[in-house]
């Protein structure tokens, strides 16, 4: 028997992912004249490119705009990118039409209240415990890891579990 | 029934934050020639624009100078802006000056002890876990998270609370 | 009576070390066009040199390419420094050609399960407190400090120890 | 009653201070083609000025070397800066030189065995939670935050205290 968390995450097509507080730590490294370094996590990279290579889509929606999410998701192979975000849930209702997708083919992570209005929405709703009470009160999944330290890999890697697709790709580095 | 650091918060007109160990986790990043990042908090952002469009204003009071603080405060929306602010107590005359308010009307974050002939007067004072055990022995209310990890975040949602708006807040993200 | 961690360790010969993650906490700083900061410490530098003096070779097998682990590994001394490498069994197998040692002589310390082709196969291996669960439980040695914070000194001490030059490390500077 | 370490401190008239591992947490910050950051912590800047204004003189010796340390040392005021010093016996008999002091006046604050020489002779001897065991079994105090974050400071207060200057330092923000 599985947890509905598990059961949600086995009809996902598509995992989106916010940017700040779940791809990162939430920390904003401020120059002098703007933000230039983000701080992402090499085990989410893994498994963000395992996810991809079972055939799920991988996306973005974040409500700030930087070249260096652009950089970080090129590098990924990130299939859709969708920055400077103010409305997410207008951004997600694009994204469904983009991918002729529905709500439920759908997980969302995300960690502050302005991801409320898509992870309600969505099949699978995942957050991290460094998330707002509001949001880790409301979501299916929460990750063990801190975002920006595996949080992401968590993610991927419970999805292919509840997917029956997690063996056969561990298997391939055990051979 | 209340606490006092609620009834405290609940008359705040201006919240007032140290950068430095509040605003960040007091990490000073060094380059060659001078101080080249600070690193803030996303989550940070999202509370201070909230206590903004719910009416109450902001301000930073910090003991160093830097184009950094300047840059953040700017994308923040900080209505006023002190730095290389020596003398704290005088630095407050000034602000109070400026928006005709008393000691009572106004609330501090700071964490170390040159934070404290402030922290003694306004009418609301806060600090961090990581703040200086004389600080911390001293003010109203300590946040949960620590500086640059939400802290502020926190102190946000604790007046909204206070001050009966938190609700209406977090409605507009779940209509 | 050792444990097997303790009389693998005394076999080694050269020990191999993962970067992300291991050597860093996995963080990966993207600056607007490219990675532009590895975080190390300096701990593990302290570490690795004594290992080179009492007559244990070093080397570093990693996924990614970057100059600033070529400018890290000079600064260390690290014998031998394979980057960009998508196959480590592979480059495993190029080193110990170059080497003349078998598996048994060497030693490995990985976090991912790209590390597993050759976690599997070498005399001693090694992961942090940090690393892939699936990693984690297949390796004979798991570090106190994570990685990034010492893990790699970690290594180095208990190597020292199984070959009985621990003491004699220690005592060039009680002397 | 006073402890072993508080009578030690209090007869302290130098402060010497390692730099990576107790005013930073250990980490190197590399780019492509060197260290080009180190983080610092603010709280321990005001316990070094607070130490200096109360007459204990302030110095560091560090094996690295790098202008992120000289231009931290310059802001700070601090008094002896020895930097590249791969002996750390010698620097320490330089500095007695120069100040015309001795063991017993001197207290010194390192994280790593190649401070042991010089932590086996001075008359106060501390470290870091994050300092190698070989360390912390060996010196007479150990700070409860870990550097780079308020270690220094820890050091600095406990020093202030042992010599009956705190009551008097913290008065100062309290009047």
């Amino acid at each position: 028997m599985h947890t509905e968390a598990f059961s949600r995450a086995a009809r996902i097509k598509l995992m989106i992912f916010d940017v700040d507080g779940v791809l990162t730590d939430g920390g904003l490294h401020y120059g002098h004249e703007c933000e230039i370094i983000k701080r992402f996590h090499v085990q989410d990279g893994l498994g963000l490119r395992l996810l991809q290579e079972f055939g799920v889509q991988t996306a973005i929606i974040t409500a700030r705009q930087s070249p260096i999410v652009a950089r970080r998701a090129a590098d990924l192979g990130i299939h859709h990118v969708h920055q400077g975000v103010h409305n997410k849930a207008a951004a997600f209702d694009k994204l469904l039409a983009e991918t002729k997708l529905t709500d439920e083919d759908c997980g969302f992570a995300g960690d502050d209240i302005i991801d409320l209005p898509v992870l309600t929405r969505v099949g699978f709703a995942a957050s991290v415990p460094n998330g707002h009470s509001e949001v880790i009160s409301r979501v299916h999944f929460v990750t063990q890891a801190y975002g920006g330290n595996g949080a992401v890999r968590n993610i991927c890697d419970f999805i292919l579990r509840a997917q029956g697709k997690y063996n056969k790709a561990i298997a391939n580095y055990l051979s």
